[in-house]
């Protein structure tokens, strides 16, 4: 496994491949089974398998946890080493953002939306930096979680809006036993708080069911999910939101498969979680 | 030469190529000999030379020239056969711009000023297209020109800052025997406008004189400039402006070298042209 810091150098070594197939995993690190199913998967379907460790600072805003944010890094390169990784990018922030640097890429509309309301110009950074990663390493696939439901669907507008020559390929959420959905961010918790983080997935659960008996009025179906969610002490809802799982406008009615997406602080901690329902009719 | 209009295909074309050298020459038709000049160019310094003919309608605004804006395909195509380009693409809008396209690239600071005062929005379509093709062409080298000197530092801006591997050459303004800077709006003048339209090169030639005699202060450089622009009839100023070559702001002393930029409606066209002075001290 190489390690490399330059961006200029994970550019060079790896135009020296480019007869094999590369496969990209795009991380913050804090490596969990979320994202070892996806270098598992670049594993399998790839010559090759980089995987990035950034902690970007264009995405986080002013009041997040940018600086606290875990960085276990020998950790990191042990999992990576493990699972037959051959590449790990692991640039600083002033080697990717120069004292110059005003260039951002957005996607319009789509970046307003869910955590987009309460994170302003978080999706700006997330685009910005997939798309400098995809200009450094030009990898054949893609693979992003479906955790991160938003920023896969903005992504994958992106590269076909962009032209990138790249295949996004979105893996299942890798829970915890109890549901919870595999996060860096779940070390945050405390013990009561990781208790009742659980309520999230029971939620999204609780919304399969009622949609799986019949249930089509979004509104009655969120309604529900905010009355399970309110019960734990420690949750405060920021959104329970059923959208379109392309251009992810609201959905009155669910006819043609939708995506059930919602935020909850959980004490100081906020998790995310989501559920495609594939066709609801 | 090949003529090619859909995107996937230039690309899986030149995907071909990747052992060859590829120079790269976006235009919007309506070639003249500053076109013609990065072609020769490209065809010095590259095996392939790229044309792309694309009147790209995300950089024009509500009131501006895009319908009417010239499209002589056939002399294009002539003229590009002459020089020896290997590939001409020539996409239509619907292929370029999907119906669901939502993302954008924009050069925050750079894009609001001088012709981005007057034409909002028209550098994030130029640097959005820009993107696009290199992310469809991916030459080693993009030939641009300085008659379009904002553009030229914008994309060489977007280049650095997205990571994109390609060289960005920027070849001197061709200009017409009294001084006109060659532009494919210069066929919307009458006689008398063709005429009065040299005046924008009289101010720049202004400019390089007075400091070429020592003088410093930009504001009475620019009040010199407007007063021999405002003597013709059909000219209407839009701005005069001396900048900082690499972050375009505003130089009062002229030091170390600035980029002397001007736009002027002749009658109903406007025009630009620009002087950079390479060391003011």
């Amino acid at each position: 496994m190489r390690l490399i810091k330059s961006p200029r150098k994970i550019s060079e070594e790896l135009n020296k491949c480019r007869d094999k197939s590369i496969g990209f995993v795009p991380t913050m690190g804090a490596l969990h089974k979320g994202h070892l199913s996806l270098v598992r998967q670049a594993r399998k379907d790839n010559d090759f398998v980089v995987v990035s460790i950034f902690v970007n600072p264009a995405q986080f805003g002013p009041g997040e946890d940018f600086k606290k944010y875990p960085r276990p890094l020998k950790k990191d390169l042990a999992l990576c080493r493990k699972e037959g990784v051959d590449y790990v990018f692991y640039p600083v922030p002033k080697d990717l953002y120069s004292r110059g640097h005003r260039t951002y890429v957005n996607v319009e509309g789509l970046s307003e939306v869910l955590c987009g309301k309460s994170r302003p110009g978080h999706f700006r950074g997330v685009v910005t930096i997939v798309a400098k990663l995809l200009n450094l390493i030009h990898p054949g696939k893609l693979y992003l979680g479906q955790k991160d439901a938003q920023q896969a669907v903005i992504i994958k507008r992106m590269v076909e809006d962009l032209n990138i020559p790249v295949t996004v390929r979105v893996m299942p959420i890798i829970r915890e036993k109890d549901g919870l959905a595999m996060s860096s961010r779940n070390v945050y918790l405390n013990s009561r708080e990781r208790k009742e983080a659980v309520v999230l997935s029971q939620a999204l659960k609780l919304a399969g069911l009622l949609i799986n008996n019949g249930a089509r009025d979004t509104k009655r179906i969120m309604r529900r999910m905010r009355e399970l969610i309110v019960r734990k002490k420690s949750a405060r809802i920021d959104y329970i939101e059923i959208v379109d799982v392309v251009n992810l406008n609201p959905v009155k009615r669910i006819v043609n498969g939708c995506l059930i997406a919602l935020a909850v602080r959980i004490g100081k901690t906020r998790l995310i979680d989501n559920l495609i329902i594939r066709d609801g009719s």
